[in-house]
């Protein structure tokens, strides 16, 4: 048998299955994972081809990660906070509630301490990950009723999981864990009385405003959620030094892509539902400063309890309270400037 | 002779030079160049060689895009702006005073019309561009007197070049065109009231605050200022397939990468010059609003000039328009009350 040439082994043959955890139908969130795939196989004459299945289709998208660590799967595209029960530190990787915006997790991950935070945790549980998609700050969700006091939250069934319902939970929200589909019959039949889910144009897809008048904003528990790509360890380490880096560039593409669809497509949808007569509203400032106390509180505790979340939770303060500071100058004065000049219809 | 394998040809050795247009004391922007050098030369296994020139190495910074469309050198690391005297539509490619920042500028380019549009323009001068870093907001720049009102422009000497000097002379200041190595002695003479350059952290290098008090904020006139990789266009179009895929995602990487390095460098830099005795201030609403519809002004008269620049600007304003109106909703609302959390001593 003779040898290959030494140059063959450039662009191997390989297929790689990856776990969405979300479906089809969210052609933004669920984009990232194709996106990957396409960048990968263009970067490689299709060479290192990844086969994109949806949540459910091999693995629940609530399995994702496990399936990763356990080989079934190489890679998945997912957010770890789905898995923070495992380990809270596992929230840091796509957002804990009044932590970074957009921007400042791509500044975090790429050149602050995010990505090699996280990887000394993601190696714990074999798992290399990378930013690969953002949504910006998402909406509050849907409401029946009006909410203005911290009194209006009590015993209020919202559909909300993980550390943002710890954090509600705390304030008197009754936080309720439903599946997307199950959403409009529970909000329709007012088995819940509100529903987060994403932002304008992924929440137009499921109808919500047809059942609840008003939406409420920011979505404080989700300021820049980072979507993951989530790799095997072992076989990401296993992959050819040309395909590594072709994968985590194939991940940038994603990261910033998904962000820029969603600033996209989002502001036409918004249109639309305020045409149909939804209502938009700001959370009150008490409900915000309420909240944001239960969610300090919640890390104090996590902080005592899992030393992997103290020093993430530590270090990505440091980074939030400059990045905050320094927002404060340029960004925050143009886009208000900017925004005076909407509001007055000067654009 | 026997023919090569086929296989041979996927990742062919192919050296190319960049030209910047910046200097290599300048990491931050600089950096973006040599980015997107690491990340093709991973991707390929080093076949793929692009050699990194700072400015004036082999091509003088402000000649960068005339030296690739010649094929002098196969790219460049630039800002699309420093060329908009000989089409005024190159503005676009990095910013125009009261354009997109820098989140709306990925969206734009993205997934709104901003890389096919520009790209049609670019191919008219035999380029093919794409976003390969961003500076956000940049600072509004260096003053040594207090500015309060439009009257207090009148005469002012600034160094401030392009588009941005334009702007500021409908409302009185007399624009300096000055290299970067030539503004500190201006300043510190009096030669030059004023001086805008980046922001904090590159700005801190050349020294100003050493000769100017007063640190001015936002830099209206970039908002977002994308700097461009630019391809010798048939050279791109002969690159291999592969090749043509991993330059593009390397881009990408540097995008974010750049956006990045300024979110974390900028603001421990801003504490420092503040500690020296740097009083920052914000422009007047007067100022912006004087600024605001000079702008529009010239923007009317460009239009007239070049349909380029029609086609462009009506797409990116209908943009902006949509862009603004979504950002009020979750983004600054959740900003600012983090701001005010920051303000407040309570992050």
């Amino acid at each position: 048998v003779l040898a290959a040439p030494a140059i063959a082994q450039e662009n191997p043959k390989i297929t790689w299955r990856l776990t969405s955890s979300f479906p089809k139908s969210l052609d933004t969130i669920f984009g990232g994972a194709t996106d990957i795939a396409e960048r990968v196989a263009a970067a490689t004459d299709g060479n290192f081809n990844i086969q994109v299945f949806a949540a459910g289709e091999i693995v629940p998208g609530l399995q994702a990660v496990d399936a990763v660590a356990a080989g079934t799967v190489e890679a998945a595209h997912t957010t770890s906070y789905y898995f923070w029960g495992k380990e809270p530190t596992f929230a840091f990787g796509t957002a804990i509630p009044f932590g970074l915006n957009a921007r400042m997790s791509n500044a975090w991950f790429y050149q602050g301490n995010g990505n090699t935070l996280m990887n000394e945790f993601y190696a714990t549980q074999g798992l290399y990950g990378l930013p690969a998609g953002n949504t910006g700050v998402q909406m509050g969700g849907w409401f029946r009723k009006e909410i203005n006091t911290v009194d209006d939250l009590k015993g209020l069934k919202m559909r909300i999981a993980g550390l943002a319902g710890k954090v509600l939970e705390k304030v008197g929200v009754v936080p309720q864990q439903l599946a997307g589909g199950d959403i409009y019959p529970a909000l329709e039949k007012g088995t819940i009385d509100a529903a987060e889910f994403v932002g304008p144009y992924d929440d137009s897809k499921l109808g919500f405003h047809k059942v609840a008048k008003y939406y409420y904003y920011p979505g404080f528990w989700e300021a820049g959620p980072v979507v993951h790509g989530f790799f095997n360890l072992e076989k990401f380490n296993n992959l050819p030094k040309n395909y590594q880096a072709i994968l985590q560039d194939a991940c940038s593409f994603a990261n910033t892509n998904m962000m820029a669809k969603y600033d996209t497509k989002n502001p036409p949808a918004l249109k639309q539902l305020v045409a149909e007569g939804t209502v938009l509203r700001p959370f009150s400032q008490e409900i915000l400063e309420a909240c944001y106390q239960a969610a300090v509180g919640i890390y104090a505790d996590l902080s005592a309890q899992s030393p992997h979340f103290k020093k993430v939770y530590d270090d990505q303060l440091a980074f939030k309270k400059d990045a905050y500071l320094w927002a404060q100058l340029g960004e925050y004065t143009f886009d208000t400037f900017m925004m005076i000049q909407q509001r007055a219809g000067k654009l």
